[in-house]
């Protein structure tokens, strides 16, 4: 098969910064979108990779799956772009496209293994993807995504991420007008997650550990803030919310959020992989039939279906702007929660 | 209030057996019914109630929520029953009736705090209400319930605790002709859970960790069981179930069964009220947007609703005899799982 050596930026070991690096991307096959990469966002997914902290990373990796672009090749199949779009690309490239999580159109949970944007397997070219930290991507336009051309390009990145990770369960858990909906946690995935649920006319409160994020919140959209760690806020708010959205990224209790929950109500995980140390309760749960469950990002139509309604809405995320060679020092400010709220890669950086 | 004296079997303190005891029960008020008891099933709550095991007992007690008997006095209101009528009573004699849950049937979740038909608040008497462990009850016509002739009486009684436990998160989560349900557990619980899922017409395997329980379970009309020890058989059903209703109650681990849920699919506790102490392990869930809920017995509505359906398709718990005199002996077999697979007490044995 015909590649193209295009520039990179990827990390040859866990304990390695990422530096530039040659990769190749396939030539177009006939249903195949060819996408010059205009920006891309800095997911945590990016750094627990490119440091191998849930084990499993193929080296070299080039992470990166906020892809945005416009396209300049397309296959002689392909009939939902042209040469010239806007399109983007997410978390995913494939999937098997015909078990039953893929028929229904949640792709991000087929049963035969989704294709991951960086370290999947490469089954054009042997070994594993590489992601959006490059000059051009080639993708099955089937896992293209059309972005609205009224929207701040910049800032379209990181809906393809955090924007579905909490899209996906305020519409699976039907949120709308009214709703009322709690979000743990304000970084990448919490403040989307705030924009989002208001878009849909929920009414949002924020979980947060320190009072400093009481204004952000606000200024976010949030119609209030409950510091977890004042009981006596925590207990003004039990029984009332419809759903949280959990996006803390490390192990904590989510006893205490349950029992915010109403009746019937769900708090559902997005952020933390691991184990809960925390031993789960159930007295709340059993007593108001409340559930915990878990959520990962969204199927391709879904996906759009967020671009469009946050292209009617106006809805983007706060983002820090950087070039491609400051990748390792944002790393090391996300540890730190140093950004508000996502970074995204200018991608001509790469190219000058 | 004008009251009568009853027998009943009760007890004074939580490490004293129960014995027989005068209790009083009201006159009818103008909405409600007089039941003469002639069965009461034994449950598990009123052992752990007896002794106090979940704290808040009040003396003396007198447990039994499973309670069958036919009316003899009906208030000048009432219209749903009629002097002679068989009539149950279950977990509840009442609630605040105004809360959203009250008014979406939902009384086992009021938010006011339903009234349990054993130690909870006696709102005509003052004190705490008693149970079906004697000769009569007076209940809210509203809190009675309508028994199909057809079905061996007997029987009918652990349907009001055992049967509605389990056919409340059958109903809830849609469990309908073809559905994957597995249950863990073969108890009170764990038995019903399996009878009735297969008169909805679910395939239904049974979790165990004894293999001395596969003939039971199929006699009981599972498809299938899984020993839970055995690796190679949980690996067989990975992925595999829409529904568990887990009926142990101790605590255990219930990451094991997590990962056997389809895509979507909910594993619901019913039997374990307490801490969890196995960390939970979030990938699965967050990998299969898979759920752990709990929910308790269940609303009038529904349970009238499980009763016409048991009704119908001639569905009962498999049960053994005692007279009341043999509570305290019956208590301690149940410790020992020693019951295939309810106790129920004929209570002409108290009369006699
Ligand atoms: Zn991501
Ligand atoms: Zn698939
Ligand atoms: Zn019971
Ligand atoms: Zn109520």
């Amino acid at each position: 098969m015909n590649t193209t050596s295009v520039k990179a930026f990827g990390t040859e070991a866990k304990d390695k910064d990422l530096q530039l690096m040659q990769i190749e991307r396939r030539e177009v096959t006939p249903t195949d979108i060819e996408i010059d990469i205009l920006y891309c966002g800095v997911c945590h997914s990016d750094l627990h990779t490119a440091r191998n902290d849930w084990g499993g990373t193929k080296y070299p990796s080039v992470p990166g799956h906020e892809i945005i672009g416009r396209i300049t090749k397309v296959g002689s199949a392909v009939t939902k772009f042209k040469v010239g779009d806007l399109a983007g690309v997410g978390c995913l490239v494939d999937s098997c496209r015909e078990c039953e999580s893929c028929k229904q159109n949640l792709e991000q949970y087929c049963l035969n293994g989704s294709i991951g944007t960086y370290n999947g397997k490469d089954v054009f070219l042997g070994g594993h993807t590489f992601g959006g930290y490059s000059e051009k991507i080639v993708v099955d336009e089937a896992f293209g995504l059309h972005i609205p051309e009224n929207l701040d390009l910049k800032a379209v990145a990181p809906l393809l991420c955090a924007g579905i990770t909490t899209w996906s369960p305020l519409k699976h858990w039907e949120v709308k007008e009214g709703s009322k909906v709690a979000v743990v946690g304000l970084g990448g995935l919490g403040h989307m997650a705030i924009k989002l649920a208001k878009g849909l006319g929920a009414n949002v409160t924020l979980f947060s550990r320190s009072p400093d994020k009481i204004q952000d919140a606000l200024d976010l959209g949030a119609d209030a803030v409950v510091i977890s760690t004042y009981e006596n806020e925590m207990k003004a708010v039990k029984g009332k919310f419809d759903l949280i959205i959990d996006t803390v990224p490390y192990d904590h209790d989510i006893n205490p959020y349950i029992s915010t929950l109403t009746i019937n109500g769900t708090l559902v995980l997005v952020g933390y992989i691991g184990k809960m140390e925390d031993a789960l309760f159930t007295p709340p749960m059993i007593g108001g039939r409340r559930s915990v469950a878990g959520s990962v990002i969204g199927g391709i139509k879904e996906t759009q279906e967020m671009l469009d309604f946050c292209g009617e809405k106006n809805i983007l995320p706060e983002i820090e702007m950087i070039n491609m060679q400051n990748i390792n020092e944002a790393y090391e400010r996300m540890l730190k929660s140093d950004v508000r709220y996502r970074f995204v890669i200018d991608m001509q950086s790469l190219k000058g």
